[in-house]
């Protein structure tokens, strides 16, 4: 972490600034756990006690409080918690380990060009004819393939692997051991009728099933990704068979995901953890898409869809609406039928009663 | 991507050629994208008109089309369309990055043997011991585990780990970061008690609860796969306790499946994305199970089933069947009740009249 | 494998010894595989009759048995079959392939310390000022980010990646490709509205969707993790945004399994392949979570609970329960439900005949 002076911190995020500015701060914690020359994260009224009883002279605050009555000397006022936390984190963020330069272990493969402050780590691999622009960081033990285009102020964690002829834009962000260009998971019976199997059409007489074999569809394409994307660790872009896999500029997306081969991800997306998205898929812009959700293949989502986490998707989705369940319907549907289902056993008391009743 | 002529294509995939033979193309591509020396990719009437209008003076069709109508001057007749694309993308694959040979950071250590044509990328490290076949490929920055045996024509990816003493096979295919021979995620609690809580068989009086250990089962045995078998980024698959796990002939794994400990997969499977399949359990030959399907442990799927995406296994599952839903279910069972489910408030309404009607 | 004297394996794993302890023993294999000199596993009566056809001369047996009926010179009596195992795996286990010193292809820089007979395998990078306990290993292809600290014995295998300034305790396992310490995925849209929307709070009217960016919230914090720790494949567990995440002691986490930012759980827990926990969640001592489950943001999770594989978390759970289904509940509840709507189809025909008999 590195300090700051009060009034830049304020300054850089636009918070208001109350009392002395001239302080400094070597990073930011919570109330109870900040040092003296910390600045308190104190964002809502319930840190206030946390806050009075904490060493910090500075904090982040929740409204336009007494400076005094918490015993600080300066305090910056969050209307907007969360966007605070970002300008704040981003004061004190930490500089990456990679040096600037290329590491004397790492091999930059014939024809690869380097932009200006690029800082490739150790045992980096950057293949033939790859393009790496200004300002961006490789990590240690990353690989990028030959031919790849990675924008400027790219920051490619330890182990991330970056296939051959993929495009990525600029301050692109793949924590460690990502995967983008891997091979499509594209496979064909070489048999008709387990071709039909495999559909789900036909499950009886399949007479050549013990010959079957699957055949392989390569993947010839590539993956194309735009500017301010992020890739968490161990997510997984397939590469497409004809057309490149495609991810719109600021889309971010979570740890262990997979993005099947010809998926196209709109702009502005958030993807959570471990969501997998089947190939040939198309997702809207600014879709939300929680944790583990399921999207099959050959589907359109619309833009401005929220599904809620662990929903499964089962077909086409119209966009600017939330979605939820397995499978995903509209939200006011899916509760209402979680509803019914928690309500079956005094459904069925019911009925026993009625049927007593009757005599049936 | 290399150069061929559209009759030397024909002969490779057993199309029909129309037309002009000798003509050579460079790549496939979308017809609406494809250049001039490009074979556009038009296996359906769908793609029709952007044929017409397509650069393209070579294409694969869907039927005995008449060239001049659509501009072109040679074409090949896909009856089957995926058949066709396997062929076809084939053709035109690319070649590995690697070059044949030892890359001189690589490191090969004692008593390892490298078969004949083999291509060891950049800071690979084949384990003491390890054989490896004529022709096989390793990536960048993989591992390979000490007295490991892969096969013929195997093509590691990068940072594929291989653990020591696996057994795999010829033409194996390992997208980049797979993991095989990780130890099993097998443990006892050392307090009998919490033993039967942890099964689910006892949930109060655990006065052991606060001290107790979990007990780590090594796993000693290593993992076994046949020939013809994929597995995709980031998936795992145990090694064995006692007995190794295996992997059947032709069986592909997409990226992100788990497989547990001493698990027991048959030949010609496919295993979608996310798969998740727990330890000593044991699949059928050509088992089709769709992403994000969770098995548990210790059960028996039988061969030739089907198993939808995002089903949960519940229990053992009989062969040549389809399944279904949470748990899973025959398809036609699942498909009933998840109808029941829609219909849940329309049942409640009608009880309701009954009750007023009946004056309960 | 190491070689051990019968009466050496009883006294290592307290089993009760019959027959003549003086005999030595390369291995431990199934009845029907073992060799002469291997220690046949046969911890239940079912394996009897293969027992009695196997080549060892040693076993482990579910009880005082005959040795001269089943054709063995010695045996080793194992009255908790599992516990038994911990012990006999633990005696057999294969040593790591890393050498003890560091390899001369190995990285440590500047003011990194390593403990006494540590092992730094091929490749490795141990970042500057980071801290390894003696007798710790650290496989080929590793990355340690700076300042870093990892204790005593711990073993970290090929690929494993320790972000910059996690604290990690003694007799740690990573299994190959697992990450601590990448940034947390925590976004916050630049625009109130779409904040609002990204809660599932309002769809209409989003009038700023098209100009939404996500502002990051950076991790300051690291990953805090305890003694006895394992982590599996693949697996992730991100760092925290102003306090760390932490994992503690005896915990032991499966493959590929998701834990998000801000995340605390608790000792002695057991985390099932592919669960993931959303950012800032609790989970107490000794949870133990099926496989698949997927938990929330921001929730509690009591002590001592066990949750089903596949269950989806809505919200907070007390502690000492076991929890299962899409939401979670307790567990009889879920079977309840999971039985009521089993029996949907014929409650709807019920209600049929009741409509018909009082023309409805």
């Amino acid at each position: 972490m590195s300090s700051h002076k009060i009034e830049a911190i304020a300054r850089a995020t636009g918070l208001t600034l109350l009392g002395d500015g001239s302080l400094t701060v070597r990073g930011a914690a919570e109330p109870a756990n900040a040092e003296a020359d910390e600045l308190a994260l104190a964002m809502s009224p319930s840190y206030a006690d946390a806050l009075r009883g904490s060493r910090a002279r500075t904090a982040v605050v929740w409204g336009e409080i007494d400076l005094q009555e918490f015993g600080l000397e300066a305090a910056l006022v969050a209307s907007r918690p969360r966007i605070a936390l970002a300008g704040i984190t981003a004061a004190f963020q930490h500089q990456s380990d990679i040096a600037p330069g290329i590491h004397p272990s790492a091999i930059v493969e014939q024809g690869a060009e380097i932009g200006e402050g690029a800082a490739i780590g150790a045992f980096a691999v950057i293949g033939a004819g790859a393009r790496l622009g200004p300002g961006a960081v490789v990590g240690a033990h990353a690989t990028i393939g030959s031919e790849a285009v990675i924008g400027d102020k790219a920051l490619l964690h330890a182990g991330v692997r970056i296939g051959a002829r993929c495009k990525i834009g600029a301050r692109f962000i793949a924590q460690p051991n990502a995967v983008i260009g891997a091979d499509g998971f594209s496979f064909e019976p070489s048999d008709p009728a387990s071709s039909a199997r495999a559909a789900g059409h036909d499950t009886a007489s399949d007479s050549n099933a013990d010959t079957r074999k699957w055949l392989r569809i390569h993947s010839l394409a590539g993956v194309e990704i735009g500017d301010d994307v992020e890739i968490g660790s161990g997510a997984c872009i397939d590469r497409g068979t004809i057309a490149p896999t495609r991810i719109g500029s600021g889309t971010k997306i979570d740890n262990l995901v997979q993005i099947g081969h010809n998926v196209q991800v709109g702009r502005d997306c958030l993807l959570c953890a471990q969501v997998g998205i089947a190939g040939s898929t198309v997702i809207g812009d600014r879709a939300v898409i929680g944790g583990k959700v399921g999207i099959p293949d050959h589907v359109k989502i619309g833009a401005d869809v929220v599904i809620a986490a662990g929903s499964l998707v089962a077909g086409n989705l119209a966009g600017q609406a939330i979605y939820m369940g397995i499978p995903a319907v509209p939200r006011m549907q899916a509760l209402r039928q979680m509803n019914m289902v928690r309500r079956l056993p005094e459904l069925a008391t019911e009925l026993a009663r009625i049927r007593e009743k009757l005599g049936l």
